[in-house]
């Protein structure tokens, strides 16, 4: 009989499902060997399993991190933000590629939670760097877009972690300039790129303030055929407006500068200012330090998100807050009031 | 007897105990009336019991506070700040007397935690304003400087409350521009003026990135003399600087000015710059609505301040922190291990 030479239909159903079980989601031991061989797909699956979630995946990922972190940290982090359809997809390809040519690995992140959406996706699909994607010193990893800001920030901030560990130099870092996104990039990165159209119009509407004063560098973007002269007027002028912020704590003057994607230009330029960047803050160990203090406000930033979870998960608390809010939009009582009205409430219903 | 006249040394020991006990702080209801009718002493009286920690005296002040917020709002807030040396002082001095002569009644508060002082004490004697603290159209009143940037802010807030429903048309709040307190007063106000010396060098050093960007109108000081010259070159080129900014929501473009508070120059002209703001806003309400977002932006600061309070008093929690944060400045655990552990800790000995 055929049984006895091999498991029955039951047997094989059984011997998957404990194959999946146990295999389906790798150890975090074997998932690290593999980020540390450089292996994509484990470092894929080390990702998903972030994003995953589940209480003991969350346990799993954490003994990966912990093995990971001191193989990290050898990757220069780099933040980009700009309005949709400044050309970020593009600049990312061919920066990329340009990258890739200098002997570099690149990993490309992106932060974009799906509540601060205000159009144009990010990496939503691979096909709008399809070059980068198709080479093998590349890793594109579109962004986890459920959750918090928090949440996906903490993803994103752990993935550079992975990515590092798997032997990549340069981490991009996406996200699209409408939002507290920003700031979540900007502490998590060493370097932050804001990319920017020439004309100083309609434009800008989406960009938030605040958001030019994090820049390490503007590039103003598709300064090409008509557009170079415009470009060109623009960086003139951004040089001219940024030499009057107040300088940033590490002495760094933000650069501006032209590029075209299209006719590959000035690409080359924005690598040079990274290098500038490193060789001038590198001596003092600022980047350094500037990591430790990133690892400081996550610690920080995590514990409030938890106990602030907690809060907002009290039983009928929001309809709550949302009945005093009302009270003090009559003036019928004040802020203080109205807070102690929320925390006494919670204090009864914790 | 002379005793049987009046009352011996005993009696009137304890007839002045009785009398501090229930006059030495008035009650709300008579301070109320007294800020009703303009009178300064009541409200100086009212402020000192804002500013008191004990509880009795915090809900007194809240049922004061009750009472005065439908009487509130009628003036225009304006948040003023820049370095020290800039010469706020003088400003306020000169503006504040401008206001007066336009009919005006002046109040200027303060924020100055005194956690965050890096020298220039603000309002720290009236003497530096002595023409306006002499004038009975202007309250003038220091910041409080004990406790936390939460604290002082709360209570600079509904010292705001309490002066317009003393009938002071302008409110201006002031502040040294080197740290959160900025952002405090940016969401008490508002207008929000950034005053700047001409040179872009040295002196921009105290001011926080960021800052500019708040600003609704820059002034350029001290434009007097030999510094006139330098002060309108700074100004156009401030100027083309802020129209490169994103415009902020409400349309406002920022406006920049020389002011010269030694030939009282320029000064004028800010009131018209405020006056053009409200005529510009007023009809959609955008003021009304930017407070109501203030309130509630205060309801939830207050909420989490106190919700945070509760859990640094936890025995212990600092040291264990500090054990923590160096374990992770070691890479010994991640971010969010690190969250969980001190998680863990405030569970067990809250």
């Amino acid at each position: 009989m055929t049984d006895q030479k091999g498991p029955n239909k039951d047997q094989i159903a059984k011997l998957l499902a404990h194959k999946k079980e146990h295999f389906g989601r790798l150890t975090p031991t074997v998932l690290f060997e593999k980020i540390k061989h450089g292996d994509i797909t484990g470092l894929s699956e080390s990702i998903t399993l972030l994003e995953s979630e589940k209480e003991s995946d969350i346990e799993k990922s954490q003994e990966l991190l912990k093995m990971a972190l001191p193989f990290s940290g050898n990757s220069i982090r780099i933040g980009i933000t700009g309005v949709p359809g400044v050309g970020k997809s593009t600049f990312i390809e061919t920066f990329g590629m340009h990258l890739i040519e200098q002997g570099k690995k690149v990993a490309v992140l992106a932060i974009d939670p799906s509540s601060e959406r205000s159009g144009g996706s990010i990496l939503g699909d691979k096909t709008r760097m399809s070059e980068l994607s198709k080479s093998d010193k590349a890793y594109i990893r579109p962004s986890s877009t459920a959750g918090s800001l928090g949440g996906v920030a903490r993803k994103t901030r752990e993935s550079i972690v992975l990515c590092e560990a798997a032997g990549f130099d340069v981490i991009l870092v996406e996200t699209v300039g409408v939002g507290q996104s920003e700031i979540a990039v900007h502490s998590m990165t060493d370097f932050f790129l804001l990319l920017m159209l020439a004309g100083a119009g309609d434009e800008l509407q989406g960009i938030k303030r605040g958001i030019m004063e994090m820049a390490d560098s503007i590039l103003i973007t598709k300064a090409d055929g008509e557009n170079v002269k415009k470009a060109n007027l623009a960086r003139s002028e951004y040089k001219n407006a940024l030499h009057l912020f107040p300088p940033s704590e590490n002495g760094w003057i933000p650069k501006v500068e032209t590029v075209s994607a299209y006719n590959n230009k000035g690409i080359d330029k924005v690598w040079e200012i990274l290098v500038q960047f490193v060789d001038q803050l590198g001596p003092s160990s600022w980047i350094e330090k500037k990591r430790k203090h990133q690892q400081e406000y996550w610690m920080m930033e995590t514990l409030k998100d938890i106990l602030l979870q907690s809060f907002y998960h009290t039983k009928g608390i929001n309809e709550y807050i949302e009945e005093v809010r009302k009270k003090l939009n009559k003036d019928e009582i004040t802020a203080y009031q109205a807070s102690e009205m929320i925390l006494s409430y919670y204090n009864e219903h914790k």
